[in-house]
């Protein structure tokens, strides 16, 4: 059965939220997805008092990597088909919910700070997701060495299609 | 005490290894770090066989994002000094192993498959570190709107001293 030795996996690590989102999203259907998806919603992370002093200099950066736990997703499917496609992905190559660790990734734009709140642009979580981590963005990948995959494809057919 | 309300956090998420990094490096001193560091070791991504399937389509990927634990880290530092600067700044506007959760984050190229073993490059993570999830890197920051805070400041300051 696929994913038995994954879960019978004898080291476990345990992990706690430093915060929660604070979003304009209830529920995942309103929340943009699929191919050409804007995600210009504005939001708020609001970092657990005690931790504070974890964001400081934070400020001088414009872009913030988001560690979250997309906490009302249950279970994990290998293969599927995400919403920016019509064929199926190993969830490895996608960005599913229903991953073997159920962590998200949000890059985020950081528009201010009060204190330890920080005011964000680009929220794709829904109010109240669990954060795990804070990082800085720092580099991108050289724009001439990228390539998505699967991902260049459904637009490429998407675009042949309109 | 720092992080007391935050240790005595009610919910708790685990997570388990799909895999572990094969990679040059046995020790952290091996590690390049700081201004300018050039992470082009090239090891592996060892997915857990029973996974495999989950690699669906990955192959079409140059570059994946690979969250893992620093796992022979302890506790954590909410204000620390990293090794690219001699000033101190928050944690979560550093890269530093001492964090509430210890995940770790690295974007990798992809140069290879061999079923669940995924051949990169841009390791700097120790050998056998527990890797949590491989997501695929789909898009850069645009680099006009980019800033990157102190790091930047670092590298200035680092410049005009050469």
């Amino acid at each position: 059965m696929p994913g038995d030795g994954f879960s019978k996996n004898d080291r476990e690590f345990r992990m706690r939220p430093i915060g929660r989102v604070s979003s304009p999203f209830q529920d995942t259907s309103e929340i943009p997805k699929g191919l050409g998806a804007q995600h210009a919603a504005e939001g708020y992370l609001e970092i657990l008092p005690e931790l504070e002093a974890g964001l400081t200099d934070i400020d001088g950066f414009s872009h913030l990597i988001v560690l979250w736990v997309f906490d009302r997703s249950e279970g994990f499917t290998l293969v599927g088909t995400p919403p920016s496609d019509n064929r199926p992905h190993g969830v490895f190559a996608t960005r599913s919910p229903r991953r073997p660790n159920a962590i998200g990734l949000t890059v985020v734009e950081l528009l201010g700070r009060e204190g330890p709140r920080l005011r964000v642009r680009g929220i794709d979580m829904l109010d109240g997701t669990p954060i795990l981590d804070v990082k800085p963005y720092l580099s991108n990948v050289p724009p001439e060495r990228l390539k998505r995959g699967w991902l260049a494809e459904a637009e490429e057919r998407a675009g042949a299609g309109a």
